[in-house]
């Protein structure tokens, strides 16, 4: 059943209703962005004057133009909306998206009319909308897309928000980590197609491997922790429920009429149907970030390596109060250390404090080699000591190489590996350069980054606790 | 009795044993930096070889040195160190900075006992001791530090660690949010100065507005206690206790050979003494950058706004869960918005969503004024929805005229106001050069920012709760 959506990325052709000359105007943009990502179908643009929109001609009615028009992209004014899908039906139309707001997310009980109005003409033509009030579609692999600054290069996760501005952040913050999108939905007050039913395709989506969703409430209840549990079951799904507040809910009744709920009840419910609730914009960009990159795994016993003293208590701490475990050396390590390193053997520990491993025979990779092959320890993590390190331009050299060596060490012995590589504001252009170029690299090989020891620990944390749910189901 | 400790930061004259033509070692870069800041007294290298540094002579003993000796940075090694305090007894000198590790920090009784030793002799000649095993003083007004990076421009802020490496980090976030440091101290094993001496001095000392001390251990737990309380009482200090857990605690005892202690009863006496108790990294720079610039204060009703509804609904949730209160607007103001937008005053709310504006007369910094100005609110928190708008060029135009109208707003009318600026990585150079102008616009302005939403609610709840406290006991 879930499937049956597939249609929606896949328009032969779009048409932008109130398509404009005016490049601040986002009826431009999406027309624009249609040509300049390649979108292979046929381009339309709609406005009443009928002018020119970027060198091209227009039409005045969406029933104008010459050829069949699978998608409209409608920037029109609210009043004008069910004259547009009128337009529509008679066109053979299959999906408006309506990025045009002003609906039921005023409170105006005219405009809540308008929307059950519009609502109505819809499944009259059986014509399938998206929004109001959203951004839309970003299908990388179509050439369909709502923002410039959304990668062209498709992945497989998925961001879900009713908010566009939350949708953007939910793929730039993980984007900058390596993480690709293939789908993004921006879906505004859910008048039609809801979460529930994107979610249902998702769960069936080949694409897809991991979702991200913002909410801030739902339609159909039962339906919605329904598609959760299908998803759930197949692949993670990381649920952000905007709202949990009294100031929040309120907020979120003149944004897309959502009612809110209790917080608790959601959290709740999330988690029992295998979702993973996050609370913020940064939980979501590290759990969806984590799952991208890692691999299936319930195991919390962590091993941590580099950085110095003050950063390897610090992620002990923030480690175990995660919920990991950052359990001591088992013999066998501290046998091999002390055979190689007959003095300063045991003053090393778990976490490894790159420090005193200058006073040691033993390298930093060899270190981490033995920690990642040993069965006492389920993950790694990695402190890249960026902070200290980038006082001297020879950082620049001198990181990769520190990073390449461990990195090694994860091509040869794949186990659950991540890397702390700050993302604090650099004052000099070759530092931002330096961290990006470490990100890079650790998304090419697989393993996610995070700008904290503290983000590092509740985002792993999280993903095993998905799994052991999942575990306990089969 | 605190400020007897000023003699610490205006050493005379300092010679650095173990100076090292290897620009990679410690003991060359304290040399250098001392050179290329401009510290005004005499600086001398002290080698056993005599070899020249950086083109300049050395001496093969402190003994040698023709003039008087303040002050001396220790590089030798552990063994070395007896011989070095005994030279620097002869020579009168008042303080040495040891640099040099390895001594109880290693777990070995022999260096144990080789530290017991260190401190008596120094205790017999009056020597005071920094270290050993820390990074020492950084004091920009006299041209002192010990890592390139660290701003050469002085401020009020003040950083303490037992930990190197969490000293600098401790600077550096701040700093990018345009916070400067007076005076940072990196004290490692706490031999003989301690954090109890440090926080007397700074109680006292004009030049410091707030405090931010890592802590692994204390030597001495109640004239520690006693301090913390001193220095609470005259400014804010924010302690972040490392070693809170099992693996934490077995950290701190490689690191810097403290006594960790139990977390909960480390929190509440801290917060007992009147100190701000944190957690980690990311919340010490969030509440040493609040405290620098804030006034202060301690009412909780925030008004929020900018960025679109889901940035809205995320921050009325973060800062409520935070314990700030977002109250509807009263009266007042929706009776003002009313007035000038008959048509959607019902719509806007408290957060303020940016795209409602859009479909308002109100211009957004109209809207601020009017919340800075009412008595209902206690502080403000701007957004800058700087992921949304860094999809074009523009938005490096665009993005400080927004702002620089916010920021004239607080001019005219001072309320505690923060600004939400994020540090997500960004891609292209232009978009961190507009992110970094942002910063230092608010920074000139007196304007403390923060990387997300749910750091700025966390550390603003901070300062409210330090300044309740101190008024309960006033």
């Amino acid at each position: 059943m879930g499937l049956e959506l597939d249609y929606l990325f896949h328009p032969k052709s779009i048409a932008v209703a109130g398509a404009s000359e005016d490049p601040r105007k986002q009826g431009n943009a999406y027309y624009r962005l249609l040509k300049e990502r390649g979108f292979k179908g046929a381009v339309y643009a709609v406005n009443p004057r009928g002018t020119d929109v970027l060198g091209g001609p227009s039409f005045t009615s969406v029933g104008e133009i010459p050829g069949p028009v699978d998608y409209v992209i409608s920037t029109v004014p609210a009043p004008a909306v069910p004259g547009l899908i009128d337009e529509c039906a008679a066109k053979g139309v299959k999906t408006i998206h309506l990025f045009t707001g002003r609906f039921s997310e005023t409170g105006h009980e005219d405009a809540a009319t308008l929307e059950r109005d519009v609502l109505a003409r819809a499944q009259r033509a059986g014509i399938r909308l998206i929004g109001p009030n959203g951004m839309g579609l970003h299908y990388a692999r179509e050439g369909i897309t709502f923002k410039d600054h959304l990668p062209a290069d498709p992945g497989t996760a998925v961001a879900m928000a009713q908010s566009g501005g939350n949708a953007v952040e939910m793929v730039l913050g993980p984007a900058a980590r390596g993480v690709r999108f293939g789908k993004v939905l921006s879906y505004g007050n859910g008048l039609d197609l809801n979460e529930a039913d994107f979610l249902n395709y998702f769960a069936e989506d080949p694409e897809t491997s991991v979702v991200g969703l913002y909410l801030e409430g739902v339609k159909e209840g039962r339906r919605f922790l329904d598609a959760l549990r299908r998803v759930a079951s197949e692949k993670p799904v990381v649920v952000w429920k905007g709202g949990r507040t009294a100031a929040g809910g309120r907020a979120v009744s003149s944004h897309t009429a959502s009612l809110a709920g209790d917080s608790a009840i959601w959290n709740a419910a999330i988690r029992q149907a295998g979702a993973v609730p996050v609370s913020n914009m940064q939980e979501m960009v590290d759990a969806v970030s984590a799952f991208y990159f890692l691999p299936p795994f319930t195991g919390v016993r962590t091993a941590i390596a580099g950085g110095g003293g003050g950063r390897s208590v610090q992620s002990a701490d923030v480690c175990e109060e995660a919920g990991l475990v950052v359990a001591p050396f088992p013999d066998s390590i501290t046998a091999a250390l002390r055979e190689r390193d007959p003095e300063y053997w045991d003053w090393l520990s778990n976490p490894v404090d790159g420090s005193i491993l200058g006073a040691s025979p033993w390298k930093m990779d060899e270190l981490v080699a033995l920690l990642t092959k040993s069965p006492e320890y389920d993950l790694v993590i990695n402190n890249i000591d960026e902070q200290w390190a980038l006082d001297r331009p020879e950082a620049a050299q001198d990181l990769p190489k520190t990073l390449d060596a461990l990195l090694a060490v994860h091509a040869q012995q794949p186990k659950p590996m991540a890397v702390v590589v700050g993302d604090a504001v650099q004052p000099q252009g070759w530092q931002t350069d330096a961290l990006t170029d470490l990100r890079s690299r650790c998304a090419a090989a697989g393993v996610p980054t995070f700008p904290s020891i503290a983000r590092a620990a509740q985002a792993l944390k999280r993903v095993t606790d998905y799994y052991r749910h999942k575990e306990a189901l089969e």
